[in-house]
């Protein structure tokens, strides 16, 4: 092994299930809680989760942050996108300036948001950014090739986009981050997405590629086809999770794979948002499958393939509201619905505490 | 028609539907914004109602309060509930105190919490209460009458009812409230909706009933065969909802009903909440057809018929998590993923604005 993959594999060495104990304690106060039992549904599923994650019984996810990972990808010269790639670039900028959906979503649940540029095809100066210190590079190269004609990237520059977002998430986490939200930008990203999860899951390419941004009958036609030589051509083993991502992948999915590891090192909920997110978190469980412990699906996309990947992963989604943006703002909105179940689980009194008659 | 009802009738009158023009220009505007097409799915529902409900381009959900109304009901001497009538009066305490679960996701989502009593059996002194301030007495009567036997209220009362809920509500209102959600509490309170739900829907009872707060198989026996009873006993008028909510209803039901109302009055949106808030809606839609305009479906709640309900009022939820609590929780998380799209389409800059590249 290469210098990156022995300092990944080292790392996932030390990545531990949640502590299952708590999630026992964590049942027998919901159980003392002033309701009918267990009436709040998945809410219990949830602070109950998060107590075993945290290892406490006050979880807090008072402190919330999204990353927003971007990228580019050399396979938009098949016509795989509606939109420009130039636009990489001057969303970023839009992230910054606090200008796009996830920047809006994000305040309205009190969340931070940090946009890393893993590989933007175009130049990104810091110096003339707004918010400059919500923007950190870590990029890999500029773009990844176009997998049609071999790997999207080395099997080095996977492990060090992995290694780039752990090492991104872990110094957010050190600073005091309760919970972190998976976002991502990058022209493209849906195509090297489906083949992730085509790869990986062994789904069929009809239920797995959608039409992104919005191609048309013969964009998804040219996207479906560019995603079927990449596998011919690439043949990712479904077992090993840098090599799918290093044929398949980009280097924002690799980073939002470190970032979700990170979490798990850390003992920290990660709230991964939608298709190409889960992507990542289907690269984090190949590497390190205990690391879906730590995961909660934000959202279901109207992505088609979402789907199938969710259900690979064992993850219901809290929210389906028919999104399908990326940036992270499913697993944003989602926060303030786990932050909801954290508050219940700490907050409400006991049948004791309140002096209220039980079942009779 | 009695004083009370002519009353009603007359507010009635005054009701009219929001100004589909200001949806027609939130769509316009939803186009502008720098993301694809409608990539946000049913946040833009959500964004363009509020539009043609509030008559702006700037909505706003900045200021919420749920309103939990409480009543008692006499049909509890049938053994309808798992649990014993004195809970209501120790759960509006609990309430004031801070300590239920619509307390804590309330303050998750910067909601307050108002408690009207409407009708509870037992004595209730606000001199002794905490933060009474948030507490406000209607009440109609100390529980209603055993509605196998006969209605459960006079009609009379039930306009008094649902007038105590609009006067409430206005008040809010007129204080500055943008939204309000609808909450519940009341031993016994789902028997009574369910019969709302049968008599206006004309769905069978064992579709509309559920286990309430968690009877066993003996107790949902005893609620279906009492809910039969009282609807061959009452036969109420379909068509009529005062008729439907003196003889199968609540005062904390007709509570709920006039606060809807108040909100289509008052060109506010409301956020109902799970089956009780529910057979309350449909008192309101009865007696208002463009009040259903006005309402956003929190959540699905787990008691079966609530999905008949919410089908009947052409409503689609906004959360599917399962929980069954009342209180107002499912409408109060709902109320932060509303807020969430509100945020996002005031505050999204434009293409224009952020100088991204459109589609290609």
């Amino acid at each position: 092994m290469e210098n990156h993959e022995k300092e990944l594999s080292a790392i996932l060495q030390t990545i531990t299930a949640p502590d299952a104990a708590w999630e026992e304690k964590a049942k027998e106060r919901t159980s003392q809680l002033v309701m009918p039992p267990r009436a709040l549904g998945r809410l219990h599923e949830f602070s109950e989760r998060l107590c075993a994650i945290q290892g406490t019984l006050k979880p807090s996810l008072a402190k919330k942050a999204v990353v927003v990972m971007a990228g580019d990808h050399g396979v938009v010269e098949e016509g795989v996108s509606a939109f420009p790639q130039a636009v990489t670039v001057a969303m970023v900028h839009t992230f910054l300036a606090g200008g796009a959906g996830i920047n809006a979503i994000a305040r309205s649940v009190g969340a931070d948001v940090f946009v890393v540029d893993m590989g933007v095809a175009g130049a990104l100066d810091p110096s003339g950014m707004p918010n400059r210190e919500k923007f950190i590079s870590r990029k890999i190269a500029p773009g990844t090739a176009n997998f049609t004609k071999g790997p999207a990237m080395g099997r080095e520059q996977a492990a060090k986009a992995v290694l780039a977002g752990y090492g991104t998430a872990s110094a957010l986490f050190d600073k005091g981050l309760d919970v972190l939200g998976t976002g991502d930008m990058g022209i493209g990203n849906t195509t090297p997405s489906a083949a992730v999860g085509a790869a990986v899951t062994g789904e069929g390419l009809d239920g797995m590629v959608g039409r992104g941004t919005g191609v048309d009958d013969k964009g998804l036609a040219r996207k479906k086809d560019a995603i079927r030589r990449a596998l011919e051509v690439n043949r990712p083993d479904p077992e090993d999770g840098l090599d799918v991502l290093s044929k398949a992948g980009g280097f924002e999915i690799g980073g939002i794979a470190g970032l979700i590891l990170a979490a798990a090192a850390r003992k920290r909920p990660v709230v991964v948002d939608g298709f190409i997110s889960t992507a990542g978190a289907l690269i984090a469980a190949l590497l390190c499958p205990v690391a879906k412990d730590y995961m909660f699906a934000g959202h279901e996309s109207e992505e088609p393939g979402h789907r199938l990947m969710l259900s690979h992963l064992g993850l219901v989604p809290v929210l389906r509201l028919g999104m399908r943006l990326g940036e992270g703002t499913g697993g944003a909105l989602a926060m303030g619905v786990l932050e909801g179940a954290v508050r219940m689980f700490t907050e409400m009194m006991t049948f004791a505490e309140a002096a209220v008659p039980g079942k009779e």
